[in-house]
């Protein structure tokens, strides 16, 4: 028995002493510095470096002098120019450093000796460096050392903190603030302006949009056995959902974006519509973005269309031809309503009147009603994840926590995004259709058609689905992840940035947490979906839409996400999974069954550190192991026996056990 | 596909689809109704009737004029003097009532046609009966009819409502307050005093000791398997525990109560400690009550030892023999500074001093530090759950939840006992004795030792040690069960009141949540506990202290809970214990990791309803069943088969697989 340190209130959990399977064991992890990195021992081609550190691996630190790490070279120096002080050329020499491998396609341009002002573990010497890809920092006094493995993607400001006048210790130097809820703050000497060099080279690599360089997924190396950009095949994933069919047509009306520059190529509209008919449509919805299908209900027929909001106006304008359109998207089914869920609050649809937008009028839209679902605009959710930041890090509110959590808000919109979602989900079980839209239908129309897809369809809960999901729901038809992250791009302040895709991921855990059997796929994927969101290793989440990922060639110069997650699925998996194809999950979207993803908003707090892997998934894999070893055994036992004994065990799973065999076949190592 | 009724913010979850193994239909659970009977088409002798609907059953509803139930005569009738309105004379007709079975010595008293205000499905009429030990309603009209079984020992208040006056439709009845968070509340025709008869029979039955009736527990006739008295035997736990040893002597000071009412017979004390010694530190101790020794750590021999506050009084008196007494405690295992853990908030220590009390001053302790624990009194505890009981029942709060449950402070208070035990056990592992006392040494001091206990030694975190932790900490060193119950007794307003226990209870549930896999027993177990706390149906939990369980003759005249529990210990059992003898638990005691308890202070809300078992806990039975049925066709084939490759099976369970095989052992029918 050991005597932790403890304090009032706040005790780390003690790492599991449960016995493990050398499966585990061997890939188990070191926890090696208080800002939670870990590493792995397991060797491995290609390195692969990844750093969300709760739920990931660092893979195994190697000597960065190795030949084939391009070793700095002060002829391309592109700081040469302006690096004129001792101080700096000092800086630039690189020494051989341990701890980090780079990834294919990933440059080292700069290595400092740094404070890292640690706010669990205060002021840390050690060295920093920087490529093209990540910041590295290792300390070199505190043992464990404190890594930090940032990619530069993930960082949205540089700031230098403390001017030439400032005293005091540790107070010149710089404050980085990070999209994965987490600042930075080094500190540097204050002589010779030592931390020019390393503003500079930051600024210009964390945002190289902003000077003319190109997102690291351009550069990026990287080989993977699988091709995450096959994953998506908008006609397969139609043909599954039974389409087309006599109701429904695909059209290729916007095969070169003309109808519609931020919608993709094939779409899915009422049979009876001609081309013309969408034309027309076309100019009464806000962006051109018209009603079309995004899922049908196999037995039915009710569907699942979305769109933008129609150009109304101040003066209340109507569209006959928009009018017919909906109204054929009801005839489909035969059923009396179409239900038109608008995402907004009402006085934002209102108000949007205003602009040229508005909502479908009772008089004009008579088969139809229309449901406004209350859920707040981007900026709203801004502020509420900032919100929220300010009570989790560097510290968590521990005194007043359920108000402080309360009056951020977060969770409320948790809630209204949810439950607007299984309004639609109910409202398709129940037979009838729906159309969704918020203002331009590429936000909360997103979130609300794919979590109600994902309560309706359970093969969108599968890990290769649920990145159908993704792909077909939010980055073809045009969630404007660019403006919405900001890859690249120096301008943190700008109005178009908000966390809606992280706030639709945190409905899908908040789903996962409620259905623990029901996805395939664990909290693992959802982290790792999220750092990649910003991280620009991969083309997956680049560009606002599918005509500008065409015009810049990102399937063939860039490296699918899926293509990662597709090449190690079994990391992915979450153990209790079990296959139920038919049935509709409706989650409890109240407050009581609500929680903070606390995994995910708070994972730096080395206080709220999580155990790895819960006991019981770890017992549960163990379980798992012991049957197949027992399978495998009655195996070898019934190849060699021929007595009439052994005959039964071609039968062995009996018919109540057979999920758990079902989806073991492709979770015997699920480590 | 089926569309619930939804509301926004309130949805169902629906029922798990997930297959199930034939044990578990077996023992499948039938929701009946809106307020949560369940039934169970189980039969079984003798016909238990069980009713915390959320995780236990409800079982076989049997024909009530069975020969072996007494049927209702008029010549015992309690009320036959004071029932002398035709209505009344009418209500008292009793018909054979399906659905209920009565406990052996159970009788019915009256039965009355009655209206039942459910707050979640309005007004019910139907029919309630009322037995020696029970409050039984049946709707006659909603289908599933709702059903309510209330033991009467879990009413707290009864009340008439609407005077003669009283205008309105059901506004004339019977209000109940329920002390399992619940309150119940009846109508009936205002004719002729119709609720007259049922109001006085309700009052004197639940009431029974204000009424100079016995408590239920003397008229049971239940009979099980197991006596749940022979548990706990003080003599054999000090063993388990390494004592008596050269430092530590039994004493049989208290054999008759004559040292220390509110104690066991058997104490433990510093071997150094005459007699004489211990009973001057008597005189200098609230209510006697002195420092013993509850628990010795094996290796490092650090003990924790409880007692009551100091005397010391406005004066500041000192007590040489306590003093010198604290100090063989200190010295026993050689340590330098013995740590006094005062559960109180160092205000309230003060103020003690004006009654007499106080606490362990400085320089007259000089080997010992006091650490105040800020644990609020028994009023506060009190106020906190009714102010949660406000906000959950009937409805719970939904716009403002986490503002209006940090109102309550129930968590807070939760955190703080639970940090308290922390303090306490992480003492222990250093190495370093305690003594933990509060006021009189009851209630705090019960709540510290005993979780603290339950973190340092995974014995208590067994089925077994589990009752012997109640029975030894709680039981035994006389927590007022009688007064901070009121059992039978009808003063709801007594200020002795308060649920120090249920607080508790709360505090191992936390422990329970973050370790999964550390308890034997289940959240069913827990939930039994509270509610036979207020039953009275067994003897476990009556009176204040041995001396008067002994002067009651509770042992012999009454049945133990534990009976029950170990006549079927696998329907308590957690599925994913894993025995680690040698881990202590830290919980975390912060806002963040502390959770509500909704499936026991919430399950009365059809709304909240939780899953019956978990999905994860239902796959992981199935996956146990499926590894025994390959183990056992192992075996079969190993009896018919002598070739040399089935002489490594007698290995089978290979070392990393030890745990699941071990803790299968009595598991094997998990249910």
């Amino acid at each position: 028995m050991t005597a932790p340190h403890v304090t009032l209130g706040e005790v780390l959990l003690p790492e599991s002493g449960a016995k493990q399977t050398d499966k585990i064991r061997e890939r188990r992890i070191a926890v090696c510095g208080a800002c939670l990195q870990k590493t792995d021992r397991r060797q491995k081609q290609p390195p692969v470096l990844i750093r969300s550190q709760s739920v990931e691996e660092v893979l195994p630190c190697r000597v960065m002098a190795s030949a084939s790490i391009p070793v700095y070279n002060s002829s391309n120096n592109p700081l040469e120019n302006s690096s004129n002080h001792n101080a700096s050329r000092e800086s630039l020499k690189m020494e051989p450093l341990a701890d980090c491998s780079l990834l294919p396609g990933e440059e080292r341009i700069i290595d400092k000796d740094i404070i890292y002002i640690c706010p669990f573990s205060g002021a840390l010497k050690g060295k920093v460096f920087i490529t093209n890809y990540r910041l590295y920092f290792k300390s070199a006094d505190a043992d464990p050392a404190v890594t930090l493995d940032v990619p530069l993607g993930a960082i949205g400001r540089v700031e230098k903190m403390g001017g030439a006048s400032s005293r005091g210790e540790n107070s010149y130097g710089l404050d980085i603030t990070c999209k994965d809820m987490r600042n930075l703050r080094f500190a540097l000497k204050q002589e010779g302006h030592s931390r020019r060099d390393i503003f500079d080279i930051l600024f210009k690599y964390a945002f190289p949009l902003s000077h003319g360089l190109l997102l690291f997924a351009y550069l990026s190396q990287e080989k993977f056995e699988e091709n995450g950009w096959s994953v998506y095949k908008p006609m397969e994933e139609f043909r599954r959902q039974g389409l087309p069919n006599d109701k429904w047509r695909v059209t290729f009306i916007n095969a070169n974006y003309e109808l519609c520059d931020t919608y993709p190529t094939i779409l899915v509209v009422p049979f009876k519509a001609t081309e013309e008919d969408l034309r027309k449509v076309c100019t009464f919805r806000s962006r051109g973005r018209i009603p079309v299908l995004s899922w049908i209900h196999r037995e039915n027929q009710a569907v699942i269309c979305r769109c933008s909001q129609p150009l109304v106006g101040m003066s209340g304008k109507r569209n006959k031809d928009d009018e017919r359109y909906l109204d054929l998207i009801r005839e489909a089914n035969g059923t009396a309503k179409l239900t038109i869920y608008d995402a907004r609050p009402s006085v934002n649809a209102v108000a949007n009147k205003a602009t040229g937008g508005g909502y479908e009028g009772d008089d004009a839209y008579q088969n139809a009603e229309l449901v406004f679902l209350d859920i707040h605009n981007i900026h709203v959710m801004r502020e509420s994840l900032k919100k929220l930041k300010d009570i989790v890090y560097p510290n968590v509110e521990e005194s007043h926590w359920l108000s402080s959590l309360e009056s951020t808000h977060w969770l409320e919109h948790i809630k209204l995004v949810i439950s607007g979602a299984i309004q639609v989900a109910d409202k398709i079980s129940g037979g009838n259709s729906v159309v969704v839209h918020c203002s331009d239908g590429w936000d909360r129309t997103a979130q609300l058609t794919s979590l109600a897809m994902l309560m309706l369809d359970s093969h969108y809960r599968t890990l290769r689905g649920f990145q159908v999901l993704l792909e077909k729901e939010w980055i073809s038809f045009g969630h404007k992840f660019a403006n919405r992250i900001g890859h690249g791009d120096k301008n943190h302040a700008d109005q178009d940035r908000s966390p809606i895709f992280v706030q639709f991921i945190d409905c899908v855990w908040q789903m996962t947490k409620q259905f623990p059997t029901a996805f395939e796929f664990n909290e693992r994927l959802l982290v790792t979906i999220l750092d990649h969101l910003f991280s620009c290793r991969f083309g997956t989440f680049l560009y606002n839409c599918e005509s500008a990922r065409d015009t810049n060639e990102l399937r063939s110069k860039t490296v699918s996400l899926w293509s990662l997650v597709n090449s190690d699925l079994s990391f992915y998996q979450n153990p209790f999974y079990t296959p139920e194809s038919n049935r509709v999950l409706y989650p409890v979207a109240s407050m009581r069954h609500l929680e903070l993803w606390v995994t995910y908003y708070i994972r730096w707090n080395p206080r709220i550190r999580q155990q790895q892997q819960s006991p019981v998934e770890q017992r549960y894999i163990e379980l798992l192991a012991l049957r197949d070893e027992y399978l495998k055994k009655l195996e070898e036992l019934q190849l060699s026996d021929s007595s009439p004994n052994s005959s039964h065990l071609s039968n062995s799973s009996t018919p109540n056990a057979a999920s758990p065999t079902q989806h073991v076949t492709h979770l015997h190592t699920p480590f």
